[in-house]
C-alpha cells in the first residue's frame, strides 16, 4: 500500500490528509510540531481576548480517529533525503512514496531578528497569548504608574504592517479600550489609548480595492487607530519604534509585516523564489521528482501570471486538490493541474466593520460583517468550535466585553524580555 | 475616608472587597499579582483539557467596574510596615488604615523544594495548563516512541496526595485514556494508562468519611487508577518516582502534596503556627493590631477546637465576614467574631461520579455529581463564565470528548526541564 508522508497540519496538509484518506488503498503520516491544527484567521481574535486557544485549535488526531489509514505523529522534521525518499523527524526515520511538504511561513524581520522579543508576531497560539498578555498588561502597567507621560507611553500602541492582520489588531485594540476596559480603571482613561498601524507601503490593505482601503480607514479612524504609510521601521527597542526620521514612544509593539517560508523548503534541492518559496509545477509537485508536492504558504505556484498569496484559502484548495489527485492516481488516472478560484477577500475593522471584496462585489460596514462572521464560523475545523465561537461572539455583541481577558505569565519565547 | 487595603484577590480578600464596597464611606484597594480572579475548585479541569483557562478566570477589574471606590492594582506586595501602616508593592507604597491579608498558600515540597520541576502542582492557571501539557504529551510521546518498555513507562502517571484534588485528577487522568483519546492513536491503547495516587497517610480523602472514601477507591479501580497509601515518596526523578522502597517508573508526576502559607504572613511580626499561618483572633484579626485581618488559606482560625481547612468555602465566608464586620465598624457597631458554616465537602471522581459530606447526609455517583455541579455552577463568579463552564461540560458529558486539548509551549517555570 502506498504510504504518503505529509509535514504540517495547517490548511493545506489537514485537508489533503482528510480527501485523501477517504481512499482505502493507502497509508498517510501527518506530522506536526503542535498536536492541534490552528485556524490561522481568528489568531487575532485569540490575542484580542475575544476567544480562548481551544476555540480555534482542534487536536488533529482526534479529526482521524475513524479513519484508522491516518497516523499522526507529533515531532519536528529534521532533513528530507530525496535520493532515499525518507524523512528524518525528531521521533525517528520514515520512508515515503509520495511527501507532501506543507510547513508554511514564519515571521520575517528582514534581517533584524533581535525585534523578534520587542515585537511580536501573530503566527502560533502562544505567540497569540503573549500578545493579548502585552495588550492587557499595559493598560495594568498604565493604571498603577504615577508618571504622566510613562502613562501615555504606556497607552500607544503600534502595530508594523498594514495588511489585514495588523488592520484587524489595530481596530480590536482600539475597541478594547474605547468598550471593554469602559469603567475598569481609576487612574486612566483606557479610551485615550492610541494604535499606530505602520505601513511602509504607500496604502494599507494594499491587495483590496482602493475605495475599501480608504474606508478602513475613516473606520480605523473612529476607533483611535493612525494610520501611517510611507515609512519603514528602522529601529525597535523597549521603548518604541523609529520609523523613518520620526521616533514614536510605544509600550507595545506588534510586528505584522514581513513572513518567510518555511526552511524546509530549501532542503528539497529545487529552485526557490526570491522569499524562499519552493517554486512548483502546474500539478504542484517539484520540477524533475512527481513523488514530492509542495502546497500552501511554502509554495510559489503562479495564477494569472502572478504568485498566489499565503492565505488560508490557497492552502485550503492546494490541499484539497493533492488529496485528489493522489486518490486518482492511486486508481492509474492521470494528473491534471491545479486551478485556483478565486473566492474573493476579507478583514475586520471591529463590531459590526468589515470589509469584502467578493469577485466584482463590494462590501463594507454590517453586510461585510455578517458575511465575514458567517463564513468563518462556517470553516471552523469542528462543530465543538463553531458552537462556541458563535457564542463567544453572541456575548461580546452584546455585552462588548470579552471573555478570555487574562493575563498568563509569558510565553518562554519571550519572557527573558518580558517585565 | 478611611482606606482599606486588601492583598490577594482569591476567595477571601475578593469577597471582602465586594461586601465592603457596596459601604459609600470607604475607599478600597484591591491588589493581586494576576489581573484575575481564578475558580480554584475546578482548576483540576483546566489540567485535565475539560476547560480553558478563561471559563474559570474573570478579570477583578472588570468585577468592579461598577464600584467606583474600588481601584485594582495588579503587582506583587513585598512588604508590610505594620508601624507606618504602609504596604510597599511592586508598584510603589501605599499607606491603610486598615489591612485586610489574603494571599493564600501555594505548594511546599517539604524541603525537597527541587521537585517542583519535576512534579509541578495546581494552584495557578500557569501550572493547570503546564499540567495538561505534560498529560497530552506523554500519550503523544508513547505513540511516537518504538520501545514498549518504555510506552508503558510514559503511560503511567503518578499523582502525589490523596486529597480532593489528587483524587478528582486521578479519576480524570483515568477517563482521558478510556474515553477521550478512544480510537485516537495507532501503536499504543490510551485505556492502558494506568495511574498511581500515592498517599503517605492511612487512606485517601481523610478529611471524608470511612465510607465514601472506600467508595472513592473502588470508583477510581474501575477508571484504571491504583490507590497506594502508607507510603511517603523519597524520591522524584525525571524517570519515576520512588515510594518507601520501591521505584515506580512515570512519564508524569504531578504534585498535589502540601501547602505552604503564603510568606507575607512572617512579616507581621505575630505568632504563626506550624505550617506558617497566621493565629488570628476570633474576629480575625491579629493579637494586638485591631486594624489588621488575614483570612482564608494564610489564617490559623480555630473551629470546634480545630484550626480550619485551606478551602474555598472558608476563604469565601471569612470574606464576606470581614466585608460586614468593617462595614458596621464604619458606623461606630461593634464588632462580633466569625463563625463558620460547614456546608460540608465534595469531590469528584469522574463522568456521573462524585462523592458529598453534607451535614450528616452522606451521597455517592450520580446523586452526588448532580449536587457537585449545581454547587460549581452557582458559584462560579461571573454569568459569562457559568454559561460556558455549563455548556462545556454538556458537550463533555455527551460526547466524552474533551474541548481544551491543546499541548501549548511550556510553562516558562518549567520549560529547562519540558521535553
Amino acid at each position: 500500500m502506498p504510504h504518503v508522508v505529509i509535514i504540517g497540519a495547517g490548511f493545506a496538509g489537514l485537508n489533503a490528509a482528510k480527501v485523501l484518506s477517504r481512499a482505502g488503498n493507502v497509508s498517510i503520516t501527518l506530522i506536526d510540531r503542535n498536536n492541534h491544527h490552528v485556524f490561522q484567521p481568528l489568531l487575532y481574535q485569540v490575542a484580542m481576548a475575544e476567544l480562548s486557544p481551544a476555540d480555534i485549535a482542534e487536536p488533529i488526531r482526534a479529526m482521524f480517529r475513524r479513519r484508522p489509514n491516518v497516523r499522526v505523529l507529533q515531532g519536528e522534521v529534521l532533513h528530507i533525503d530525496r535520493a532515499r525518499q525518507t524523512v528524518q523527524a525528531s521521533f525517528g526515520s520514515l520512508s515515503y512514496d509520495y511527501l507532501i511538504l506543507a510547513t508554511g511561513a514564519q515571521h520575517h524581520y528582514f534581517g533584524h531578528e533581535e525585534w523578534e522579543p520587542l515585537a511580536p508576531g501573530l503566527k502560533t497560539l502562544g505567540q497569540a497569548t503573549e500578545i493579548r498578555r502585552r495588550v492587557l498588561a499595559a493598560f495594568e502597567a498604565a493604571e498603577c504608574s504615577g508618571d504622566p507621560e510613562e502613562q501615555t507611553r504606556l497607552l500607544r500602541f503600534v502595530i508594523v504592517g498594514g495588511g489585514p492582520t495588523g488592520v484587524e489588531l489595530a481596530g480590536a485594540i482600539g475597541e478594547i479600550g474605547r468598550f471593554t476596559l469602559k469603567h475598569n480603571f481609576r487612574s486612566i482613561d483606557p479610551a485615550q489609548a492610541r494604535i499606530i498601524l505602520v505601513e511602509a507601503g504607500p496604502r494599507i490593505l494594499p491587495t483590496f480595492p482602493d475605495a475599501l482601503a480608504a474606508r478602513a480607514v475613516r473606520d480605523l479612524d473612529k476607533l483611535g487607530v493612525t494610520v501611517r504609510c510611507g515609512g519603514a521601521v528602522t529601529a525597535i527597542t523597549g521603548q518604541g519604534v523609529r520609523v523613518g526620521e520620526d521616533w514614536l514612544a510605544a509600550g507595545t509593539v506588534i510586528w505584522a509585516a514581513g513572513v518567510r517560508p518555511s526552511s524546509l523548503g530549501g532542503q528539497l534541492g529545487v529552485p526557490l523564489d526570491r522569499q524562499g518559496r519552493v517554486i512548483v509545477t502546474p500539478d504542484l509537485s517539484i520540477p524533475g521528482d512527481p513523488r514530492v508536492f509542495v502546497a500552501g504558504d511554502l509554495a510559489h505556484c503562479l495564477h494569472n501570471g502572478q504568485p498566489l498569496p499565503g492565505v488560508a484559502g490557497v492552502a485550503l484548495q492546494q490541499g484539497r486538490f493533492l488529496g485528489r489527485l493522489l486518490r486518482r492516481e492511486l486508481t492509474g488516472r492521470p494528473r491534471k493541474p491545479f486551478r485556483f478560484l478565486d473566492k474573493g477577500q476579507m478583514a475586520t475593522i471591529g463590531h459590526n466593520k468589515a470589509l469584502a471584496a467578493i469577485g466584482r462585489l463590494r462590501f463594507a460596514g454590517y453586510p461585510a460583517w455578517v458575511i465575514w462572521a458567517f463564513l468563518h464560523i462556517y470553516y471552523l475545523a469542528s462543530f465543538h468550535n463553531r458552537v462556541f465561537v458563535f457564542l463567544q461572539w453572541a456575548w461580546l455583541y452584546f455585552t462588548r466585553r470579552r471573555g478570555a481577558r487574562l493575563i498568563l505569565g509569558g510565553d518562554w519565547r519571550f519572557y527573558q524580555k518580558a517585565e
